[in-house]
This record gives C-alpha cells, structure tokens and sequence, in this order.
C-alpha cells in the first residue's frame, strides 16, 4: 500500500531522475514584526492541490517535467547560524549533483544558505531580487544575520553591481544610501525588469522572490505587509521571463499563511511557485506541440 | 404585525406584479476544493443592507423596479441530480410567468438547471460566461455532473459558438483545446466583451457570473480562488453593458462568504447584484428623469 | 535524498510491517450544515507535530509501536456511493491483511463503507458510537445515504442491540423512538461506558467518534457543532479503557479544521488520535518497563 | 410563489393564531468595549437551521407550539432613547394583545424598554437576571442610559428586593454595595436559582438572559466576555425550571456573532432560545403522549 | 525607569516643542453598518511599528520632525454629542497653541467636532474629502448628527463651493443632487486633484480622509466597504500633493481594524498616516539635503 | 497637554513610589510550534479595559494599589542569549531596588533572566510553575537556551526539589523521569496545591506561570495548545492563594494573541494578570474596610 500524503503539485519524480528539485526551510527566527513563515512550505505543499498542473499562460504542464519536491530540511527554531548552514549543505548537494532548485521559505535569511552554495559554484552569480525590503541593513536588532540585513550580506559573497532589486519600497535612509553605491534599486515597481533580463541572459542568476513584493491585497499573509506593491499580472509577467535566463536556483519566501485566513495569499504564492517550476523545468520533445 | 425579515435589498413586490425575480439556490455538493458556496445566497440576502440602493454609475434606484425575492429554494445537500431538477423547476416556472430571474449560488453547477429551462423556452439563448476557470472537462472525480463540467454540459444543450467565455485563467489542456473547436474563449481578461454584446444584441441571453472570475484580492471568498483575475472596475464595466442585451435570465454564482471573516466579498457580490438588477429592471416612466 | 512529507507523528513503519493502519476519506458530501470535514485528515496530520509522541497518561511512546499512515484515498467530492464503496475497499484490504486501522474523517457516512468491510470479517461485531447527533434517520434531504441517517444504515447490517450509542444530545423525535427499540443508548454523556466496557469485552469492536460528541468550546471546528457536549477530559477517560476491548477498527470523524482558526480543534482531535493509537498499538516487551 | 426566506426555526405561526412571539432589537449603541450585538437577532435567525426542533432534553418539539418570529424592529444606531422607546411600543403591544415573548438583542439596554411595558402591565413583575455583570452603575461614560446601568433604571421601575441577579462577576465597588441594598445577587454561580424558582412561583416573572453569564469559553462572541463563568449545561439547567414559573416575558441578549468565526456562540444561543420557547410554548394534548 | 510604551511611530516630542500634534477619537457610536472604528487609533498606534519611520517616496524621515502623540480623547460610547464637544475641545486647544494636527478615527462624525474649531480660526476654511460616501443626509435614521450627515453639517459651516469630494461612490440619490448644487463633487475617482490643489493653494485646507475610498481588496477593516474603491498607489499620490496646500488640520478616519485579520488595512493606514505627517511636518535644515 | 496612552489598567503609579512593577518581554525566538507569544504583552495591556480594576473575589480594587507598568523592555527577534540579559537586567534593578515585579511574556524562556536576577538576590528561592509542559529537556532541536528547555536551565540553578511543577500534561518520556529525581511534580492537575502552599509559606517565591496550563477551550491564544487543561476556576483558585505566601517575583507566559481573534484568550489573561497584582499588592489601611 503506497502513501499517499502529496508531495506539491505534479512533483513526483524520484530525486534522481528529477532535474529541478523543490524544498522547504520552514524558519522564521529572527522575523522581527509578525512570525509564521515557518508555516510556509507546509502550506504551499497543502493546498497546491487548489490549482491546476497546467499553465493557460505558456501552454506547459508540470506533469510533463520531472520535478522532485524534497519536504522540508528540518531547522532549529532558534538558531540563524544553524539554519544557514543546513540550507547551504542542501543547496550545495543539489547543485552538486547537477540540479537545480525552488526553495519555499521561510524567511528571507535562508536565502542566505542557499546563495553561499550557489555562489561557490557559480562565481559569477548574478542574484535578482523582487521584495519591498530593501534587506540591506548592516546589523539589525544587534545582530549580523536577519532577515532585514540578507542583502547585505549577499552582497559581501558577490560584489558591487551584481544584485539587481526590484519593487523595493521601504527601508531605513542608509539601505538605499548603501543601495545607490552597491546595488542596482529599481524603487517600487519592477520598470527596467525586461532589460534586466536581456542584459543578465548568459549570466548564471539566482533569482529571490520575497512575496511582500506583491501588494497586501494580493497577498496579506506574509511577515512585514507592506502598502503600495505590485499587482499580481506584473509578478506573472516578470516570472514568465526566466525562461530567457540561466537561473540556477531559485526561492520563493516570506508566506506567512496563518495571517490570512481567506488561504488567498497560499493560492497566490502556489500559482507563482507552478510558473516558476514551469519556466525552470525541461520538457520532453513530446510535451511541446 | 408584519414579519420584518428582509429580503434582498429593495426587492419587495409581490411576484405576481414583479418582472424581475431573484432566488437562490444553496447547494455545494461538486465543490471539489473549498465548499461553503451554499451559504452564498443567505449572505448575500443578509448584508445587502450594506449597500444603497441607489446607483451612482447609472442613477437608477432599485425601488423604482418591480422586484420579487422569492428567498431560496430546498435542495438535498448531497444529490446533484435532484439539486438540478428542482432548480430547472423553478426557473422553468419563472420563465413560463414571463418574467426573467437572478440566480444566487452555491456552485456553477447549478447553472445547469436554470439553462435547462431557459433553453427550452430560447433555443436560440446564447451563453455569457465570466469565470476563472472554464469547466469544460467532460468528466470530474469520476462524474459527469461537476461544477467543473458544467459548461461541457452546458454546450450539449446550447451546441457550438454559443458559449462566450470571458477571463478565463484556469483549466486542464484539453479544456482549452476544446474551447479552440466549439466556444468562443477570452482567456485572462474581458477584452472584446463590447463587441460581443454589439454582436449578440438581438439574441436572448443568459449571463452566468462564476464571481471567481473576479482577482482573490477582490474577491477571497470562493471555492477556488484563482490569482491573476479582473479587477471589480472592470466587471462593474461589463455589467453595466448589460441593459444593451436581452438578458433573459442571469445568474451570480460562487460566494463562498466563510471564507471571507472581512466580508468584503459579501459586500462586493452584493453591490453586483444591485447593478445586475438595475440592468435587468423596467422602469415605469416617472422613475427616468 | 528522501521526501520529508510527514506523515502523521511517529507513524513511520512499513505497511508490510505495521499492524496498526492509518488513512483519511477526506469526503464531507452529504453534510447539511457546515461542509469543511473533507481537510479533516490532511489538517490532523499536518498539525499532530504539535504534541508529542509520549503519553503521559499511559505511559507509552508512539515511536515503540509500528503505525503505518498510508494518507488520504481519494474520493469525489460529489458521490457518496462510491466514498463508501472506496472506504469499504481500503477497510476490507487491511482486515484482509489481518491488520486494524483507525480511519480519519471526513464526515461520518464514511464510516458506512469501513463498517461494511468490518462486518463481512466480523460477523458479531459490535459498534461503539460517541456522538453529539443520533444519526438514526431512515432518510435525510431525501437521500438514503447521509451523514444524518449512517447510524441507521449501520443498524441494517447488525441488528438491535448491537449499536451503543453515547453522548447523543440532538435529533429528531422519530431518531429517539428508534433507538429505543433498537439501539443502546445513552443521553448527553458517557455514563455508563466503563460498564459498557466490561459487558462487550470479548467482543469485535469497532469504535466510532464523531468528535462533535466534545463541547463545542473544545471543538468548534466541526460541521455541527452542539452546545451541551461533554468535556475533552471525559471523552479521553472514555478512550483509556479501549484496551479492555478487542477493538478491531476504529474511526475519529467530523473535524472541519477551518472553522476553528485557532487551531485548538486540530490538536485536540490529534491528542485524542495519539492516544487511541497507543490504546490499539502493540508494544515490543522492551517498550513495556 | 411563497418567500422562502426563513423566520427563526419552527417559528412559522401567524401572529393572530400566535401565544408567543419572538423579535429581535438590533442595537448596540452604548456598547463600551466591543460593538456587535446588533447582529445578533440576525445571525441567532440564520443560524437556527443549525439545531433540530426537537429538545430530547424534555421531549418537545418547536413544531407544537405556535410562534410568531417578528423579525426584528427599526431602531436608530445612535440614540439609546428612541431605541428604547420602540422597544416598548412592540413588547407593549403583544403584551396588550394577551401574547407572552421572547426578544433578542442587541445590548442589554434595550431590556429596559420591554421591562417598562411589562411593568405597566404587571405592577407586581419580578425580574430575573443572569449576567456577568451587575449593571446596576447610576451613570456610565456620563450617560444614564448604558448597557451598564440598565438594571440600575430597572431597579428604579420594580424597587427594592425585585430584582434576582445570578451569575455576576463583574462590576465596580460601588454596584456592588448598591446590591447588596437593594437587589437579590447570587455572585459568581447558580446557586439558589432552584430555591428562587420556587419562592417565585406564583409571580410574573421577566426573565433576563444576558449571554456573557456563560464562560467565554462556550460563548466568545459577545462584547464584554468575562472569565470565569457558567457552563452551558448549568445555564440549561436553569432555563429548564423556567416553566415552573410565570414568565410573562423574555429576553436572551448580547450575542455579538463577528467575535466568533467558528459560529459556536451562536449555535449555543440558538440552542437556548429554543429551549427558552420551549418553555415559554403551549402545547396542544396531543403533542403531549 | 521610563514608561517604554509606545506612541505612534516616532511620535516622540513634547507637547511644547511639537508643530504637528497627533491625537484619536474612539467613537463609532453612529455607525450604522458595522461598528469598531472605535479601536482604529490604538490599532494604529500599536501596529506603526510595523512601518519604517523613513519615506522613500519623499526622503524625509518622521524622527526629523517634532510630533506629539497625545494618545486618544476619551469620550462616551453613546452620545454623539459629547464625543463632538470633546473633539471641538481638543481641537481649538491645539490651533489656539498654533499648532497643526492629525485626527485618527473613529467614525467620520468626529470630524465635525474638529472642523467646528477650525472653522473658528480660519474663517475661509476648504474641506477636501476623500471618501466613499456623499454623507450629506439631512437626517440618517432620524438623526442630524452621524456618519452619513457629517458633511452635510461641515456645509452648514462652510457654505456653498467650500467642500471639495473625491472617490464618491455610494449615496441616496438626494444627496448627488445636493452635490450638484453645494459641493464640488468628482465621483468614483481623485480625477481633477492635482488641478484643485493648485487652485486651493493659498487657503487654508482642512483635509478629510475617510479610509472607505480605498478599494476594500486594499483596506477591508471599515466600517461600510465599499466596492469600486480607488487603489493604494492613487491615495498615495494625492497624500503627496499635500504639501503643496496649507493644510492647517487632517484627519484620518473609518479604520475597523477588527474586520481585517490580516492586519492588512491597519498597516496600510499606518503608511498613509506616515506620509501625511511627513507633508504636514517642518524640518530642520540639517535634514534636507 | 498629557499623553493619553493608556498602561495596564489602574497600573499609573510613578516606579519611585510603586512596591510592584508590571513590564513586558515581547520575545518568541525560540517557539517551535506556534510563535506569536511576542505580541502577549501589548495585547494584554492593550485590552485591559475590558476588565474592572474591582475584584469581587477578594473585593479589592487596582486603583489602592501602588503599581507601575513600565512597558516592554526591547529584545532582539533573534537571540534568546541577549534576551535573557536584557532580562535579568531588568529584574535585577527592580529587586535592587527593593520592589516586586510581574512580567508578561513572551515565552516561557524569558522567565530564565527573570530567575537568574531572582537567585542572586534570594538564594533559597523555591519556583512554583503552573504549566501544559514540563520544560525539562536537556536539548531541543540542539539549543540549550529554549522554551522546551527553561526549568532544566531554571534547576540548574536552584537544585533538587526547589521546582514545583503542577498541571504538566506533556513531555518526552525522559522529562517525566527527570522530575521524578529532581522536582516536585503534579501531573494534569492542581491537585496538593493548597498544601504546597502552606508548606512554602515562609520561603521567597518565584511564581511562573505558563498560560497554557489552561484548557485550550479557555484559552487557544497560546504557542502550544495541549487539551485536556484546567479550567478557569481552578486556575483562579490556585491565585487567589498567592497572597499566603510571600511571592517576591511573578510572570505570566505564552500567550499568543494572533490565534484567538475571538479575544476571549487575552481577556482571561488580563483577568488573572489583575488578581495576581492584586494578590501582590499592598493596600493603604483605608482601602481595607
């Protein structure tokens, strides 16, 4: 007798044969204004079954790639460094066996893991980053590791000129002071998104999505709601590039799903999740009419 | 002493004086992902008190029309057949009075009935749809009756190009594959809806609203939010296009207002309603100004 | 790398191995008032990380006992038919493989299909039924097959006296007629049960749990909730004694988790799982000290 | 075509052929801490298909009695006095036309104007209070009309010694003080209510119901929820004696619906008030076997 | 040892020393649809700490400017009345100290009370509105004074041509036809804004916000949604012209924070509020450069 | 003019003059079910005027009483180390400066700087703890420092039989075992705590208590709902004791606001924060009559 406890939508290759892989990091430790991104993963996996495998708007099918979702690592609840180093050891095996990955935060911190591994063996990275947080603080709270100083410190692991932010619309004065000398800051929208993507398209990119990029209203469920994002259509439109790019890893963070009782903010962030999977996965000849 | 439980908004001719007739039907028993569409209809009764009944869109009053709310109709939690039977019945009834009606849902599926009758007595009635998905599937979980094939269903009565399809994001490939041979489908949006209704001016109509075409942030409280939808501004522009046809009968489907601890979403269908009604409505003389 | 979906907590083993079965029917068809029992399963096994593996009621671990959770058959939303007849499959395959099983709701009509199978295996099978409702209708809405005639439909199949009944504070008039004359019944609480215990201990026992029999201040979340219920201590004192019984299969039916958003209503019912799980399992002697 | 539009549960007499007469008082406008009662008659009408018409506690069903259920009267959201004056033109008038009732509310204010009329009509009127809270301030936030001094306005009506409290826990010092002058307080619990029963038996009796006498784990949907009170089976044991009184009138007040989603409160008080018709119904012989 | 709780975000400055004076009026006591404006100004104040006290739409930040947050008037939850003379009060304290302020709501009667006192000291006052409603009744409910009367008394005060409406969408027909002749009213939207604020620029501006004309996708939490709203993105950019006027008073009203579980409308409130102290504060040079 | 935010109810003396101290820890890093438990104690301070300063149980009132709320002391979101100073910090001056406190919390690991502070200064301090869970792990999920692991840390510190456990109704096997060598603990329920009480009664004491250790019914606000608790009464039974002994230090845990929007949670959470200020508190001659 099989078990039958789904894995997310469609992804139900063995790891093996799979050339995308899907993971969870269910942290939030150092949230600092409304926990629950833990709950994250877990959701997105649960009600995935509240969409449908295929895409109306490419005209793909996740039961046409061979996608393996892997569960949750399991992290401690109180511990940054721990998580961090658990996400880079899963990260790294991924990217080591030749794989690529979307992980499901979580908070915005794990990116962190994931971007040491990614960075070891893509020098060259390139990270993209749609969020309405600037994340660039140098310490937060006293500390080093947060989920509102993660830019910074990506930006110690790859350089000037290398992260590429878009949509963002809050911060302190000295994010965006430190954004204009080492970043590229698109403020509040994603204008410039498709140029972006022609000029990184022989890049290796890592692509971070913080959810709160999307507008409250579409998207309520989430750490820190920040009034005045992006509409839903123009978080499609610029997943719908990916394509067009080398993105080697992937994540989607920052669902906090039990601030949201109405599960739209789940349904939203599993649509996002299936393009994703969509743009990043490899069809069979068969599957491409 | 009279009984002050009220109807929906402004609604309270006698039928027999009333051209206009609402009623709703509270069943869910296909609903495959989030149920609660049958307490639809009593939401929408209930709070419509929230709202005016005096359009500034188009200045009209709902007191000016002769409306019946006939409260809802008894229909078995579990059988779709008799739910189906018992809503034709009553719409059947309705119709043959020479009067048209609003159907308030529970589930699209019920739609099935209402069109049942209406294309008996319209065997050239055309078919209006604004929906999120396009259920179109020609079976579901095993049955023929779904709210997920209710369209499939629908276009075995009605036959090809009689179905317009509008804002449809969600579906299974072959549903899609499908509309290409025998509806006529706007994916995504209601663009081309006004040279529709230049077209179809002289047909008898039958309007049915699934109100999941509408985006989740609008809208949360539905079985089966689909993200990426139409903003209320451009439903609002669609339904006030309405009195340009011979809508013989409509319907507004899908509120599924537990899900919804805002109410929002009530308030919304609520005030589509009205604008569908004052659409639908005759006006004695000195009501036009 | 292995897929960390959790089943539910510390039910890992094999089925080959175990000879304690879990599964949901995630079905809420036929329920009349609040549907939503259907993410019963998915949400106890999602949630029952929040308490632990050991009792200290009893003194027993989870992790010594060999469960396996073969998760959710899947079931049409729409046809109780056949749910029962997929319940009875799944029910009749682990007897057959000389295993029992707790069954996870779901709203209480499936617990036809697992009875059926029961019974064929064990022909003097007595029931057990902790309710808040009789259950005892000949017909409902019209239909034969509902969660408000199950009891009755069960009675078909043992005859008088073989149905216990505990709890039961709603129904209609008729409902307390029959059992009467041919069920065992107890009113509004558990007096009674440890006798009940002592009488049927050589018995085949299938031990059925509506979970509205508990207070709604301690379970909200369920389709019809019942003021007057009885207290969560009452109804775990009630599970303690299962031991004593040969309890051959067992069901805990009716969570609807959404309509609790704080969650109480999940854990309690996963508590009570854990400790009928321990009352059913087997202990290797090295777990008994 | 009938309007199917449901009056509270089994309460479908006509108001001529009626003994008893349900109506509902939607205010709330002196509501200090959280606002909401208004909705209670509407949701305790809606809600009421939740229960069966049928008490297996004393064997009775609401479809023997004759009941009127009014709806509910017009009252302003803002002036306290008109709402009380309409309140007793409608108790006023069924009390004139030889009929008893049972009101709901709203806040407990509006209890002063159906007490106004009751007293008119039974000079010797005896009243009857559960409640958290004494109520007996002379003035609250400046005003003498308040949810918080209304039993204090009814002392003023009835007198010393008239005035039957259970259940208080709450209150300021001198409320207090002031009963134990002037009213009957039984703090905290129920006891004595048997004995006072008794003692009252050959009086009118107005029974005042505030439902936050209940613990706020039974019945958190209510604006000033005090911890510490009466289980649901006490509050049922006590309504149970009401037909060993003469109570001429009723009242069941303070449900606020929107503080709790998971709908228990109202289900609870849905429960009560048919019991409290119970109560309150004649029955024809042959509803008595 | 000093009181460590918190004002609005950054809202630290004495009395004496402040220009800008914040304060709440917890009154709903009219509201005729769903009550709870009342908890809009703790719920601001407490949440403010979920937003950056920096704008990256202006570059100013809230700690370069000297703002007293005086907490909330306490006033009686039933006279509206009173609650008017309290807010008058504070009011004319606060312009007779030559200082400007923010009103946080409380339902949108309490800006008559402010307006009464600016209307004193600025003699050629105009009144911008932002809101969803006309409020211009005469009566509502057989009261002058409420939610939907309160700019028809402002009229009283400034006369003919003085108020200027924006995003009107809900009304009785009567009121548009006042508006026709008395007030300036642009319906639906802020179309024709930016043209007013530059022909109001030399007077003095009492600028009124009613939360409602928000779309309620964006902020739910009030007291009478309204479909059709106007979106973040728009109010902002009004909110932005501001500093163009001499706006000598503001208010912000209508937030229910209750309705909103997701916290979503009160954080969005919390920017706007940000933003128009930003508009409305003075600034040392050292901060602007 | 005065800032009108309000503090705990009655809670307005200055710290100079005050014998008892009430502050805040806002911290959850370490929760691993459910965090939240951040938000208890502004919601707690926030919602306490919805309780009387009155005790009817001890006829007492807050506002004889000399206390000063000095707020929550601020913790970073991420490090249980620094929370821990900040904490003992905090305690430390308080009890140096010859006054009493209660904290509200945050989670339960908070009450280790509380009880380091404690020790120092009264070295046999015995700890009274009222709790669902033992908190006796060694290690949990590889941190020292957590919420499962606070009373080994707290042992460590005080030694054999000076921890008095009642309530505990979760744990690992090894917890259990651990407190049979080296605390004193009462399992499920309250029971021997009149006598620990009088045992105790000239020892300095420290009462924890975990909010938990009430039923979920009474309270689902809290990170760990764990059924089967104590009711109210017996909570408030046990307080009502604390007078007898000589309690120099109090904290009051674990609720998490966000997971009861009922706010029943919070209230009872206010109420038994009230009796134990009132139990701690010392009383001029005059307010004894």
């Amino acid at each position: 007798m099989a078990r039958n406890i789904p894995a997310f939508l469609g992804c139900n290759a063995e790891y093996s044969s799979a050339g995308l892989i899907l993971f969870g990091v269910p942290f939030d430790g150092t949230t600092s204004f409304r926990p629950g991104a833990r709950f994250g993963p877990g959701a997105i996996r649960q009600e995935s079954v509240g969409v449908e495998t295929y895409s109306p708007y490419i005209e793909r099918d996740l039961t046409d790639c061979a996608i393996f979702d892997g569960g949750d690592i399991e992290v401690p609840a109180g511990s940054a460094e721990r998580m961090i180093a658990l996400t880079k050891e899963r990260a790294g095996q991924i990217i080591r066996d030749g794989k690529r990955f979307v992980m499901l935060g979580g908070e915005h911190l794990a990116s962190l893991g994931a971007l040491q591994a990614a960075v070891m063996h893509y020098p060259d990275l390139h990270v993209i980053q749609l969020d309405a947080h600037a994340d660039l603080r140098d310490v937060y709270q006293g500390e080093k590791l947060s989920h509102a100083t993660v830019m910074r410190r990506v930006w110690e692991l790859v350089g000037d000129g290398r992260i590429h932010q878009f949509g963002i619309r809050s911060g302190e004065r000295s994010e965006f002071a430190f954004a204009q000398k080492h970043t590229r800051m698109q403020k509040f929208n994603l204008e410039g998104f498709q140029e972006n993507v022609r000029e990184l398209k022989n890049k290796p990119i890592y692509f971070t999505l913080d959810l709160d990029v999307l507008d409250p209203s579409v998207l309520p469920g989430t750490g820190t709601p920040e009034a005045g994002g992006i509409a839903f259509h123009e978080l499609l439109a610029a997943v719908l590039q990916l394509h067009r790019l080398n993105v080697v890893a992937c994540d989607v963070m920052e669902l906090s799903p039990h601030y949201d009782h109405s599960g739209a903010s789940t349904i939203a962030a599993c649509k996002i999740v299936r393009e994703i999977l969509l743009q990043m996965g490899s069809y069979p000849s068969s599957a491409l009419q």
